[in-house]
């Protein structure tokens, strides 16, 4: 099997979570590294054993296969267009862009090309979200009617984020509507938001909001509920429920040990992973390999540009539906 | 300690079930039993050592001082006030009326008699959800903030008994809407709901849905998330989440027995009890106690008229969010 | 269905326990209490609604269908042998007798009377672990090869109740051996006890042991394992797990509410119940239940005189086992 | 930090398993790999990207600094002893002999060269246990009183491999009694095992077991209790429990996903992982990045030669107290 001679463009906390992962694949081989701050990319290049350079030189650079794209949101479609321009396949991560409108524009250019891009919604790669949709796909609950998503973080993101996050729908319920388009097989037409700041009143001064609730409906009337938190106290909280016309499915908390104690006041488990980087490391993990199956020509990507359009289009309509206070339908046709 | 004589008004599912734990309590002496069909009342008389009677008779009965009213929904607010008009304590199976604006009207007469009125949101009486309720008023999870309800039934009910039910938020979230409101301690300020006929198709043509989600705000800005089912295919799924500051509290389901199969398949629990009547039979056995203690003049009536007329509110503002497809505000002051 | 009256010997914690039963019950009317100290009695009889009595006016009271044995064990089996001369049928408290060879003999002079005589090993009434033996006699997880039984108590008994109580084996052990046997359905051939004094120094200075680990094997190769200890630290700790050729049975323990809290520190779920009076509550009812059924003549005592003597052989060999440092055989003739 | 280039004999089930490993690893370089077979040597070199090679050429190669013994157990004493005389380092799959005499007798050799002998309790690297015993060791239970570990493999071993394994205590038990030990901290002073043949006739034909229930003691007093079978009919069951003077810590099984389904049938959790090599994944990674630390000189080995004389003594003694029927004495001088 070939090794495939990557780069990495981004070397914040993402890119440096997908860079160590490249590095340690057998099918990838990690070869440079940029970021904006050259310091940043020089470190985690040592520590990779990879060379820093810049974004010019790697999409000069002819044995650079692929490029993962890890660089602030704001410039994720722009870093893609030149990379599929250059002729390099993209792993990107999530999201593409926090505009479906530019999204929508860019789409032709990106498909033009017939490079594979690959966009990092992670949950996709998740062995029990995996086993889950297998069951389901199975016939094993029968038909779907009811999906409920957990999605709690343990704490509330650093302020200095939020003005560039694009506010809790883009940032962080984009997963749920991912996942819940993925596990469902079907597009949602309908959606209803709601949203408050009960955590961190700085979030809501600078416009966010900390906690929401969300009601979605698809297309065959499945019923989807969406929770969100930016804090539970008690690590990350990421609970999926598929209830069907013949039993239910539920992706439960994974703990940091499979240790518990009895003691006076009662039996106490180990602690849930605390974020996503723990809970959500194997999938990280497949996800490259995944994008190695893809270079190797085996696989087609299996999230791309449009399921990050479909995915963005949902958000928007959340915003819209929050600020509305009323239902907002989904155009189903945007999406495809 | 003095035992109370009191009579049962309808001896249907219900009030077999009331009279039955009546019967079987040291407290209570269960003298008469009336239903509108007496070869019922006689049988439940033979089975619990009463004697059939006609609610006139009950109502003339001076030795009798209290009257269980478990008759049908639509006559339950019309035997309540003869009862008290006649001078008998009630204990009245909810829900106390289907028309809020009746009951309302009605409150006046019932208050005015000073007898002590209990309507029987039996899940108040229910050990898990008191000890939730007990760990969240001593603080152990901080304040408040998001409320998670599961609420859904085995099998759908009876079609013969769907056009008076009241329809699915008067008959079956109204428990629900009790439920938060006492568990939170606050009233509700705002409602969105939804639903859908996914499960049975004749409970559709009869104008009411099976499968319903709600989002509620509660005045503290608590937001509120309530799923109902009319089918699961593996019993009785209730289960409550409260998520506040410093971490969650949950009541899961409770299973047929404490045993667990490990074979080729994986690890297999027990069944859920089936049915409300299993799940919460001793909830119904402590409401019963608790009527004797409101008798024994110990302790006030836990839920009242006014309760109930807060929870039909909800559910009357739940309807119209749901055919006019927008939030509803809730007039706080119209329960107190 | 007739009820029966009976009389209680025996006022202290096990007496009050099933007076208290015995009063609630519907199918048993609890009219005498004797205990040799007379203001024990009587206080459980206001309680109760009985009288304080001898147990010779008892005896001679013709109204009286049978007799709850709950004195203290040095007495068992005289007052047993006295009821069933009297006419009586016998619920009593386990054990019957501490000495094997003293019931062995007066079994035939028990039995000649041809009286039902009932010995209160309630875990066979215990719910969970019915349906346990239920599912392992359907043939769920074929042949049994392996049982073990976790019994641990909170905390060390009262150390005056150390020298009377004829020692861990025969106080507490003798649960474990009756349950084994029953759950498999066939007599044991060999036992190997190993114990020692690991909590409470002052019990083994009365000659005791604390803590005790045993290995029973059975007369189809069957091997069982048993776990006692005097104290847990947190709760009742009373599990059992049968492994057969097809897979396992767990009865796992059972906690206060199902309530479970999440916090910084992990996932805590309520204490265990605390002691056997809580954990075999159901039990204890469903036991005196069965002795009605017996008094109605509808069902054989499920645990009778041979069963106790069975458990007590075992016993004296657990003795001789842990005092030669051997393994002991056991006659399997004995019992029958 | 350096990368250590080391050669693996034996390309076996377990050799395959510590060679992929080792190809994984980025801080060792697989270059050589011997076994008597030189097609599967040649099959896991290609696979691996290492060379085959013969253990002579191995141990005449100065580049390679350490040898992987992962060949047939009568053979890993005198390859162990060839690698250090040849001056590498050693990792060895347990047990190191089958004979505690002649490794015992061995023992000075081995320690003479001061190379660093890394021997493969693989349970002492899994994270579940590293966390009980750092709690246990933390105090967060008070002292230990008792040990409880059930050791049950899927399925009864090859029965080619039966004659050669050394027997169920050496083969299997052997890992109970290094975890033991290893969790305890201690040294047992007498053991008590009793055995049969329950499940596999053709294993007992061979002179073996394949069920077993063991009970050592402590020289603190601490009692263990172990469960061995050869069949679950579930997948691999492991568990620990330490119970303490103030609670009990408890390690339970690995499932195969975090799925659970409700069905009519009750909820059911994914399977157990199927055999030590899906349960330990992670140990055997752990356990080959601990040997890259010694090899580094940032640490010594965590179990060695005298860890591995120390559980075959104890199984030596196992076996004469299963054929002698009595408890037998361990010399706690002998492993020190």
């Amino acid at each position: 099997m070939a090794v495939h001679k990557v780069a990495l463009v981004g070397a914040g906390r993402m890119g440096s979570l997908h860079g160590r992962n490249a590095a340690a694949s057998a099918r990838l081989d990690l070869v440079s590294i940029a970021d904006h701050d050259p310091a940043i990319a020089e470190q985690l290049a040592a520590e990779t054993g990879a060379q820093a350079a810049s974004f010019e030189q790697i999409l000069a650079d002819g044995a650079i296969e692929a490029v993962l794209v890890a660089s602030s949101t704001s410039s994720h479609l722009d870093n893609v267009l030149a990379a599929v321009c250059a002729g390099k396949a993209v792993f990107c991560e999530k999201p593409l862009s926090l505009n479906a409108d530019a999204l929508a524009a860019a789409l032709a250019d990106i498909e033009g090309t017939e490079l594979p891009v690959l966009v990092g919604f992670n949950r996709r790669f998740d062995p029990h979200l995996g086993k889950l949709k297998q069951r389901f796909v199975a016939g094993d609950i029968g038909k779907a009617e009811t999906l409920h998503i957990i999605n709690h973080d343990p704490a509330p993101p650093n302020l200095a984020f939020v003005p560039r996050s694009g506010g809790l729908f883009k940032d962080f319920t984009i997963h749920d509507f991912d996942t819940a388009t993925w596990l469902l097989g079907e597009p949602f037409v309908e959606i209803f938001a709601t949203g408050a700041c009960l955590i961190e009143p700085e979030v809501g001064a600078l416009g966010d909001i900390d906690t929401a609730k969300l009601i979605l409906r698809g297309a065959s009337g499945v019923l989807c509920m969406i929770s969100n938190s930016r804090r539970t106290g008690y690590g990350y909280d990421q609970r999926v429920e598929l209830f069907g016309s013949e039993g239910a499915l539920q992706v439960g908390n994974v703990h940091v040990a499979n240790v518990r104690q009895l003691g006076v006041d009662g039996g106490r488990d180990e602690p849930f992973l605390y974020s996503f980087a723990e809970r959500y490391a194997e999938a990280y993990r497949t996800e490259l390999d995944h994008f190695a199956d893809v270079l190797d020509g085996r696989a087609a990507p299996a999230t791309g540009p449009r399921d990050s359009l479909r995915a963005l289009r949902i958000a928007d309509a959340a915003e819209r539906s929050m600020s509305e206070a009323m239902p907002v339908s989904l155009a189903v046709e945007d999406a495809h």
